[in-house]
């Protein structure tokens, strides 16, 4: 409900001295932990030595840490966030006023910055923790690209190497991504490649594949523990992630406050769950501890609908089956959406931490179609100015609906929503629309039964 | 000089409130105004109603005014503004402490925004006039894309149509430009084309053209003053439009006396002029009034040098040669740059404002090759995070080069120059550079002649 006090500018900037000097950890606030993730060969917890193996050490102990409410940003890190933080909270007048609605609507924009989204809040955290621990480089996968535009950053800063294992369809329909991470000084290999054994595997048995996360991240984690010096880093769906990435929702937080704005609704669209997770925890954390019922939904494609149609289980994170077993909202690691769909959210799984949060009924979750998401994504920036990613007009949908359900009913709603990122890369998807050749694609029921047949025999 | 009271951000962000209300018009400040329009079958002054057959009226006034020293910004484009304005002025910390200077470094960083630079600035302002005459549409020209693409985004918003001729070698270079244009709703054509009488003469003339912004200048031209209801609108050069760029250069001035920083350099780079002009107006308004003296240069490519060693003179704006004549610094209308020659800075004259500043001392020129440039650029991106566009890199090249001297004699100036936009959309460009294969092209002293020849006999 509004509650305004003073007149709210088009966008809210925070000072320096308001930016958060911690990360908040929604874990702490959690009655049902997440669940921990399996060695595959023993069924047992990972330890934090067999985790070691793959991650850095401090992210182990914040991937294992489900008891500190706050950890603090360690002050290189906080000056790079400097450089592109504090992000805007924005109010959308012009949209509010396109729609005719009542409800007021805001959208924590994460686009000002070279990798155009919220990666790099976690990439700088990730980099710098390997540095700390004396690494050479540090490897990791992209699909759309900017994860690995975000890691290249910040190796670059750091002056750390960076090998990236790109989704083969995004390193042929997004070149400049590449270049963009070449810039920087990464290398760059289109995936399944013939580098790593788990590569050769997949090419042996799907010759035509235009790759997935799953695979990329196989042979990101195969290419790390292979050498020395080397540590797995990854962008989405780890618990340290969604720790780093709790920089947008404090953000989000302090700024509301700031202009005595209560949130009635928050909105974020969902892959892996990095985004969505960093902009809902402090949310979802007052949640928890009962102190206000915000209204959460996340938001995810309909051809890749990991909340909405699949199932609460133990699943490999990754195809070539090399990761720890992770609990999650799943589709079966051997889902590979429809080479059709656009952009990211093209990961079968989700963030053990955001699927119990939904389990719990925490957070709902809406499936919505591509074409639909391109339509919004174009109406907004028509009015709005930013041209959003696929990926994140999928939030613009369901806020747009939102705040039409307030024009019906007349409700004065505070809606806000995560807007993750830019479109710029991702030109080829917005011609296919102008053109009139997008199509949508939901799975059938056989398929996603095929593709829950992949999922281990565990608990 | 450093004169620091209060520890300076990262990101000097100024309030909504702080906002600058009116525009700066330098002529009023100059002792030798800059030389008017003429007719080129009279060679008399361009009258306000012979003006007023390309160009809106309203912008007629503007581009006529000499006088008067502030103007209005109308509170519909203040409003616009709002969306992506004010601009963050940079302190660059992390390039200071790269270069090891004793130097202090800010950039006016006008990229967060999708047309990718400061073109929007002029866009609006252009488009709202357009719209308020009651006319149906405007067309222009574009070069590297961000004003085609800024124009698109302003006549989008305010709902009117958007013609643009794009230059072929950007046409193709950059599809995504073009993308972003059309997801914008704006009709693109690549120039010269056989859409205007013009275009087919050019082709004629020169059937393997790639064609220049003097080309696109002519078509759409043509195309505006052939049709009813429309009018023409150019993103440089122009009075008016420097006039609106002095949002950058006020936005900068009121962001240095909040923190009491004293200016002693300000660089910028200059192609037509807009960024440049916009950027030092007030600055170098304060210098005619004999109240500082800052230091100002013009950085210009050497492939394209029309300050560095142009001729002072009447010359054609476009080269179908259907324009007013403009005295201005000139390579001569019939100057083509070697298509080795990424990005904008093309343009085979400069504003008459900045040639006439030029001519009488306030600001300097230096010209700078390709290579450099884009070195500088990517040393930039890797510490500053700003993927730079390969316009905006050559004031970087320049920056640099200054804070380096301030190295070598001890000297703490205060370096301010003008980051114009993002280089999202050069990426082949980077690529031909990481790849080893951009070279350098300075054109000789018989092809400058002979380029010259092609100057009107006049005054």
């Amino acid at each position: 409900m509004k509650n305004e006090k003073t007149p709210i500018p088009y966008k809210i900037y925070l000072e320096e001295s308001e930016m958060p000097k911690q990360w908040y950890n929604v874990r702490a606030d959690m009655v049902n932990k997440p669940a921990p993730l399996l060695n595959p060969a023993t069924g047992e917890p990972m330890t934090a030595e067999e985790l070691g193996a793959v991650f850095c050490e401090e992210l182990v102990k914040q991937e294992l840490n489900n008891d500190d409410r706050y950890i603090d940003i360690p002050q290189e890190i906080a000056d790079f966030y400097k450089m592109y933080r504090p992000s805007p909270l924005v109010r959308a007048y012009c949209l509010e006023e396109k729609l005719q609605t009542p409800a007021h609507i805001y959208y924590k924009f994460e686009g000002n910055n070279t990798s155009g989204s919220h990666k790099l809040n976690s990439a700088i955290a990730q980099a710098y923790y390997a540095k700390k621990q004396g690494l050479k480089g540090v490897t990791t996968e992209t699909g759309a690209g900017q994860w690995g535009t975000a890691l290249s950053m910040a190796c670059s800063y750091l002056e750390l190497a960076c090998d990236v294992y790109m989704v083969k369809v995004s390193y042929e329909q997004k070149p400049f991504r590449r270049e963009v991470m070449r810039t920087y000084g990464a290398n760059v290999t289109p995936s399944p490649s013939m580098t790593t054994e788990v590569g050769k595997r997949i090419l042996a048995e799907h010759p035509g594949t235009t790759g997935s996360l799953g695979c990329a991240i196989s042979e990101a984690v195969e290419s790390a523990t292979s050498r020395e010096g080397y540590r797995y880093v990854l962008g989405s769906v780890l618990n340290q992630v969604l720790l780093h990435q709790s920089i947008i929702g404090e953000e989000t937080k302090t700024a509301l406050e700031k202009y005595n704005i209560e949130a009635d609704m928050i909105i974020g669209c969902a892959g892996g769950g990095s985004n969505l997770g960093g902009l809902i925890s402090p949310f979802a954390g007052a949640k928890l501890r009962g102190e206000k019922d915000y209204q959460i939904i996340a938001v995810e494609p309909k051809s890749c609908p990991s909340l909405t149609r699949g199932k609460y289980a133990y699943d490999f994170c990754d195809t070539g089956k090399v990761c720890p077993l992770a609990k999650m909202y799943t589709l079966g690691s051997g889902f590979i959406p429809s080479p059709n769909h656009a952009g990211g959210l093209r990961y079968h799984g989700m963030s053990s931490t955001v699927s119990q949060l939904y389990e719990d009924g925490v957070l709902e979750a809406r499936a919505v179609e591509q074409t639909e998401v391109f339509q919004a994504a174009i109406d907004f920036a028509r009015v709005e100015g930013i041209l959003p990613a696929p990926e994140s007009s999928h939030a613009i949908k369901v806020a747009v609906d939102e705040a039409l359900k307030c024009k019906e009913t007349g409700e004065e709603k505070n809606i806000i929503f995560g807007l993750t990122g830019t479109g710029y890369f991702d030109m080829y998807a917005y011609q296919a629309f102008n053109d009139g050749k997008m199509t949508d694609y939901i799975p059938t029921d056989e398929e996603l039964e095929a593709s829950f047949a992949t999922l281990p025999q565990i608990g």
